[in-house]
């Protein structure tokens, strides 16, 4: 099929919280899953010079979702943002990079349920709309 | 205590979601809890004149957090974007308006701990960070 192209050159931001922790793990473990899933995905889009210019990979400490780690948010100009939880810290990178690159390339964010990756469709959290047309 | 001045003039958006049903009821049951707290929250704020000029209350179809009816977000410039769940359709319009109040007084959204009401700090959903300054 044929890819919408991006509306902007902007690239999308990926929020990663980086202190999403497994259930009983010590809160001071430096090894957090949410730290390692940020890293792995760093790797990641490294190594692939054309995504890495369409998505910002964004730490963050906590974004309130603790009980389904590791958990990311996705948002983007004139585009719905999602969170996303229940991803695993070694194997979720390449799946995440997958689906956030399809997000990149639609006008508002909403990429075709059939096209999402298993993960997200499991571990939506919430979307949140847009601004309106005309809004700051 | 002396409240913080807003540091801008721009209301926040108050995020309804309509569609937010209790778990059994008909799909095309048109008075779904999300569609009552959305008049509900209407009828409130436009009884609070002062209140009104700070909040937008803007109807949603689905913030995709189906679970934990009825549901709301909120976000404003600058400020973190925040959604709850688990509210009352019947009960809840006083206390969202009254946090969401204290919300469009902070310059970042983040309202101490102890002011929050008590269906926020335990129906909280997710939060995402504000654009970084100098973003788009």
């Amino acid at each position: 099929m044929t890819r919408q192209l991006s509306p902007t050159d902007e690239p999308v931001r990926l929020m990663v919280c980086t202190t999403c922790r497994a259930p009983g793990m010590p809160s001071d473990d430096p090894a957090r899953p949410g730290a390692r899933l940020h890293a792995a995905l760093e790797d990641r889009l490294a190594r692939d010079p054309d995504l890495a210019g369409r998505i910002a990979i964004e730490p963050v400490e906590c974004l309130s979702v603790c009980k389904r780690p590791c958990t990311v948010a996705v948002s983007g100009p004139d585009r719905w943002t999602y969170v996303y939880g229940d991803l695993d810290a070694e194997h979720s990178a390449d799946t995440i990079l997958a689906g956030i690159g399809l997000y990149a390339e639609t006008a508002d964010g909403i990429v075709p349920w059939r096209q999402r990756p298993t993960e997200f469709k499991k571990g939506v959290v919430a979307r949140i709309p847009p601004m309106k047309t005309g809004d700051a």
